[in-house]
């Protein structure tokens, strides 16, 4: 293989091979598709035995991700299996605040922690600055390796939180049931929270752009937790700062125009605010039904989405039938990315996830142009 | 105090006293008030120090709900610190479970949990008939005393968990992340599912007849997961029960109309759905914009609800902002009825409550005509 990156500007060069599968990227940008592309948030995890291999070997969770050799591995084990339409980074959200120094570590069966949280003002203030390119190279390095070794075959998608909701998490110190503190911060301290989400907004628009600079053909935006605050809450603390981060970002790469995605989980009450926010597509959860809101959006944006993850432990008939209801409800023409409503969970069957995406290939094809 | 009920038929007799604030009762059938009706969901509840104290004499949760004197005593707390204009019975959904032999037990902490779960045709074939006069006149008992007790001050609210909400804890055996267990079931033997829902539709139909009947002047049905479910899923397993259960609700009792609300916690993208079912409120939670909610359901039904509750914890000119805006969205005329999104948390200060509840009377004012 020819070495398709130059080590000094992390830049992607000319030998880049063609990308043979574009459907993702197409149906993102609402062109003609032969079937709806197909791919699962969480794809590369815990359901898959090895992944499990390969994360007892890794040790811990961070360790996995800071290591690019294997986030590489792990991210192409899914697409060994299935005939997925895109593969996206293996990482985790929090890298950002973990490269802000709060101490993140992972405890088993509880979720993220952080040593540190942020209380005050003062707490916001002392954030240390994040450079890209100094802190978070395993995540850059990990893509371009991804890159390399996918060779063509389907586009690499890169991504980041939300600032809002890694903001909950460096508040509360990890996951939370009813975001107490970090709604208290909010509703209390408006001013140092604007100011978190600002220094948050920074570093990720940086981090986006090294992905993309580094390989990324398209980028996600995980908001989480944007859906358990209220309609006003939500327009100032959430989608204002991802509509920032949109604007900022490096749109063009390698001669193509590279795709947003913003998924704010809970959002389905939001989707004409979302559709404004810059986005090329909307992700939706299983509670929004896709072809209100492709009426409501219309051709603003592409939407991806959305079957209940939990229809993944159904049988072979109720999958497909699922599957299919998802595909008629959108109806015939472009713009769907076919995904789960959120991540896969790590108790699927690994068979049921060959019989998704299957069915979504065979299923889709009487919806599009044959001849595409 | 003059023996308000006969003790053979648990009716109320005709020496009950006359209503002294029916601006709940008003509301709820748009009918033109001074200010606008206010409760909380959880009203009698832990963030209350007197309500921990006969917690604590009561021993476990459940000893509290099967004791009639101290459920009401608990239910009359929050009245005597706030200008509530409703009560509520203080019971728990999970009665009616309990009643069929699951076997409900309360981890501090871990929430419910039953000896029992619920995973095949057969274990719903089995479940025993319950007889609500036999099984679950602890709760009867306990609504005709807090009618007493309440001497015509303010209505008592009734209520039950909805067919889908209870079946969830009954097939998970407590709570549940992700509803895997529920949604497998539901998936793949939805004619068990169906069987199972009906059951507990007739149990909560007798249920709700029977609180109606003892002095219960409304009642409320909390869905609390319906919002876990696909829009498809959750007409044909929630909505669709909940409108059998208020087709079949005793609607007229002491020469009065009885209101029935509906409530699905994350169900804001059905409210056109729910405004059909035959209820006279919806409850909102804090993600819908409560004027936009208006806007969509017109005249057929009122609006309860709907501050996050997160914002109980608040400074006191927080709290007063977030009412004005909701009170604002909403704006003039009738069919709101103040309330939380959801139900008030253990660690609220009290005092915050009684600055909610005044905001609201104070700050609706303008809203309504002065002369009613």
């Amino acid at each position: 293989m020819a070495q398709i990156y130059d080590d000094q500007t992390k830049e992607i060069n000319s030998e880049m091979p063609v990308l043979r599968n574009d459907r993702f990227l197409k149906a993102l940008f609402r062109e003609p598709v032969d079937k709806t592309p197909v791919w699962l948030m969480r794809q590369a995890g815990r359901y898959l035995p090895e992944y499990r291999e390969v994360r007892s070997e890794a040790g811990d969770f961070m360790s996995l991700c800071k290591n690019p050799k294997l986030a590489c591995e792990v991210t192409l084990q899914p697409l060994r299996r299935y005939e997925l339409d895109a593969a996206i980074l293996f990482s985790d959200i929090l890298t950002i605040p973990d490269a802000m120094g709060q101490g993140l570590y992972f405890v088993e069966g509880e979720g993220p922690k952080f040593r540190k949280v942020i209380r005050t003002g003062k707490d916001v203030e002392k954030i240390p600055d994040v450079n890209i390119s100094r802190d978070l190279t395993y995540v850059t390095d990990a893509v371009s390796l991804i890159r390399r070794e996918l060779d063509g075959s389907v586009p690499l998608i890169g991504f980041a939180g939300s600032p809002w909701t890694l903001a909950t998490y460096m508040i509360e110190g990890g996951s939370s049931k009813d975001f107490r503190e970090a709604k208290q911060f909010l509703y209390n301290h408006p001013t140092d929270m604007h100011l978190l989400l600002e220094k948050l907004t920074v570093v990720i628009v940086d981090y986006l752009n090294a992905q993309i600079t580094a390989g990324a053909q398209a980028v996600q935006i995980f908001d989480t937790w944007g859906g358990l605050l209220t309609s006003a809450a939500y327009q100032e603390f959430s989608l204002k700062y991802m509509r920032k981060i949109i604007k900022k970002l490096r749109r063009q790469s390698e001669g193509r125009a590279v795709p947003v995605i913003i998924f704010t989980k809970g959002g389905g009450q939001w989707l004409e605010l979302q559709a404004e926010a810059g986005a090329t597509a909307l992700g939706l959860d299983w509670s929004t039904e896709i072809g209100r809101a492709r009426g409501r959006v219309g051709t603003k944006v592409a939407l991806q989405g959305n079957l209940d993850p939990s229809i993944l432990y159904a049988t072979e008939e109720v999958i497909r039938s699922e599957i299919g209801s998802i595909l008629s409800s959108f109806g015939a023409g472009e713009g769907h990315i076919f995904n789960l409503g959120h991540g896969i969970t790590p108790g699927v069957p690994p068979e049921n996830v060959g019989i998704f995406v299957e069915a979504v290939h065979e299923l889709s094809a009487q919806y599009h142009d044959e001849n595409t």
